[in-house]
C-alpha cells in the first residue's frame, strides 16, 4: 500500500500551521500515527459522495401539490453542500466498530436533517436573522417563515421514521430504539434547545470576558454543537453493533471533536471573510456575543482546540490503527478546517 | 351496578340535540349500547387527573438557569387547562385492548406534548398569528417568538425520549419502536406539517366552495387534526399489547373521530363567542379561510359530524362492552362538545 499523506492540513492550511505541526511532531515522537499514510481526502469525498445520494433518495419531490413547497424546502436546505461532517462521522463511528456503511446510512442522513433543521432555525428572523448560508439565501428567506419553520419539523419527524424504517430489518429493535433515543436527546433540552437557547441568553446578557462568561460559552457550545455531533457518533456505534464500552468511548471522543468543532468556528468567523465560509461573518464580534476568540482571545483559542483534539484522539486509543484512521483525521480536518 | 346515564350530550347540549337525539334512539333501535350507563363524565375528570399529575411530573423546571425559561414555557402551554382529549384516547385505546393505564401513560402524555407543540407554531406571528389560547395568551406573547419555537422543538424531543423511557421496562422495544415511529409520522409531511402546510396554502388560494375546496379542507383537517387522534389510539393499541387487527381497528375509529373533531371545531367557530371557547372565534371567517361551515353549511357539516361518528363507533363493533365504553363515550362527547 502505497497511500498519499492527504491530510487537510497540509493543503488548505495557513493559519495555524506552526502549532499544530509541533502538536503532530509530539504525536509522532510518543507513539504510532495511526492516521499516517490515510488519503482522507479521498475517504471524506467518498463517504459524501454516498450521503449526497442517500440525502437526495430520503427526501424525494412526493406528488402531492399541498405538500409540494414543504418538499422543496427540505430538498433545498438539506442538498447544499454541506460539510457533511455529522454523518461522516456517524459512518465512521459504525465502522470503527465493526458494522457496514450501509447499516448506519439512514442515521447518517438522520443527523444531517436535525442539523439542516437547527440551522433553518437558528437563521430565522426571531433568532440569528440570517440572510446567508452556505453562500445561498437562508431558507425563510426563499420559503417565507411558515414554510421554513414546517420544514424544520418535517426534518426532525423525518430523521426518526427514515431511521427506523431503513434499519428495522439488519438491526435488533432494542439497538434501533436507543439510537433514535440518543438523537431525540440531541435536539431538545438536553441539546440542540438548549444550545439555542443559552446562546439567545447570552447575546441579551452581554457577559463580560470572565469565567461565568467561559462556562456559559461552554454549556452553549456543548449543547448547539457537541451534543448532535455526539449522537452521531453514538448512533452510528450503536447501530454498528459496538459493546458499550466502545461506544462510550466514541460518545468521549465525539464531545471533544464537537466542542473543537465550535471553537474552530468561533475562530474562523473573527478571521475569514464572508466569500470564504459562504455565510455572515463578523457578526458575533458586531453583535458582542460571547465567542472563544472574545472569552480568551485567538491565539488561546486555537490553542484549547489543538487541546481538545489531543483528548479526542486519547479517547480512541486502542482501537485497530486502520479502522480508527479515519475518525483521527477527521479530528485533524476539523481543527484545521478553514470553512 | 347503578350508574347513571352522564353522556355530556345531556348536559351542555344545546346546538344539534334533535338530530342527535335521532341517531341516539336508531342505535338503541337496532342494536344493544354499549355506552349505556357508562358514567363519561366521571371516567374523563379520573383521567384527566392522573394525565395532568403525569404531565406536571414529565416537565420539572429543573435546576439549570440557561434552560429555565424553556421549562418554563413548556410548562406554561402543556398544563394549561386543556381537553385532554388525545391522551384519554391513548390511555383508553389501551385499556380496550387488555393493557393497563400506566402502560400507555407515558405515551399519553407524549401525544399532549406533540399537541401542545402544534399549538405553540399554529399561533406564531407568521403563521394564524393568534394572542389568545385557552383562555390565556399564546406562548410567544409571553415568552418571545425565539422561545416559543425552541419550546416546541422541545416538546417533540421530549415525547420521544420521555416515552422510551416510561415504556422501557415493561413493553418489548420492538413495540415501543412503533408506537414511537406512529408518533413521528404524525408530526411530519404526513401529518401536523402537511396538515398546517395545506392550512396556510388553503388560506392563500382562499377557494371557492366546490369540490376541489371540500377536498383540500379534507386533506387539511386528516392531517391536522386526524393524524395525531390516531396516533393516540394507535400508541395505546400498541403499548396495551394489542394484535394487529385491533390496532387497526382504533386506527380507523381515530381517523373518524379526527375528522370529526374538526368538523365540530369549525361549526363552533362560527357559532360560539371568544369567551365560550376560550380562544378567538370567527376568525377562519373573517379571513375567508376554507371550513365544513363554509364549504357546505352548518348544518349540513353537523350532519356530517354525526354520519362520522356513526362511522366510530362502526369501526369498534364486537369489542368487549364494558371496555368500549369509554371510547364510543369519547366519541359521541367530541362531536356533541360546546367548547
Amino acid at each position: 500500500m502505497n497511500k498519499r499523506i492527504m491530510r487537510p492540513r497540509y493543503n488548505a492550511f495557513t493559519v495555524a500551521r506552526a502549532t499544530l505541526s509541533r502538536l503532530h511532531h509530539r504525536r509522532i515522537l510518543t507513539a504510532p500515527n495511526p492516521s499516517e499514510g490515510f488519503d482522507f481526502i479521498c475517504y471524506m469525498a467518498s463517504k459524501a459522495k454516498s450521503i449526497n445520494k442517500a440525502l437526495n433518495d430520503a427526501v424525494p419531490l412526493g406528488t402531492n401539490p399541498l405538500v409540494l413547497k414543504i418538499r422543496e424546502a427540505m430538498r433545498f436546505s438539506l442538498l447544499s453542500n454541506g460539510k457533511r461532517v455529522r454523518p461522516v462521522l456517524c459512518l465512521a463511528a459504525c465502522e470503527l466498530v465493526g458494522g457496514h456503511e450501509s447499516t448506519a446510512m439512514a442515521a447518517a442522513c438522520a443527523v444531517e436533517m436535525i442539523h439542516a433543521s437547527s440551522l433553518i432555525q437558528d437563521d430565522l428572523p426571531c433568532m440569528d436573522d440570517e440572510c446567508l448560508r452556505r453562500g445561498k439565501p437562508t431558507n425563510h428567506k426563499i420559503f417565507g417563515e411558515d414554510v421554513a419553520i414546517l420544514t424544520a419539523d418535517a426534518f426532525i419527524s423525518l430523521a426518526v421514521t427514515h431511521t427506523v424504517a431503513a434499519t428495522s430489518e439488519n438491526v435488533p429493535p432494542a439497538r434501533v430504539l436507543r439510537a433514535v433515543t440518543e438523537m431525540m436527546k440531541a435536539v431538545g433540552t438536553d441539546g440542540l434547545v438548549a444550545g439555542q437557547a443559552a446562546d439567545l441568553e447570552g447575546e441579551r446578557m452581554r457577559l463580560e470576558e470572565n469565567n461565568m462568561g467561559l462556562e456559559h460559552l461552554e454549556f452553549t457550545h456543548v449543547h448547539k454543537t457537541a451534543a448532535l455531533l455526539e449522537a452521531a457518533a453514538v448512533m452510528g456505534g450503536i447501530l454498528g453493533g459496538g459493546c458499550d464500552e466502545e461506544i462510550e468511548r466514541l460518545r468521549s471522543y465525539a464531545r471533544c471533536v464537537g466542542l473543537m468543532f465550535q471553537v474552530v468556528d468561533d475562530v474562523l468567523d473573527v478571521t475569514k471573510s464572508s466569500k470564504e465560509l459562504g455565510k455572515t461573518t463578523g457578526r458575533d464580534l458586531i453583535a458582542g456575543k460571547l465567542t472563544y476568540p472574545r472569552v480568551m482571545g485567538v491565539e488561546k483559542s486555537r490553542e484549547y482546540a489543538e487541546k481538545l483534539n489531543r483528548e479526542a484522539w486519547e479517547h480512541l486509543r486502542g482501537f485497530d490503527q486502520d479502522k480508527v484512521a479515519p475518525l483521527l483525521s477527521l479530528a485533524d480536518y476539523i481543527v484545521s478546517r478553514q470553512n
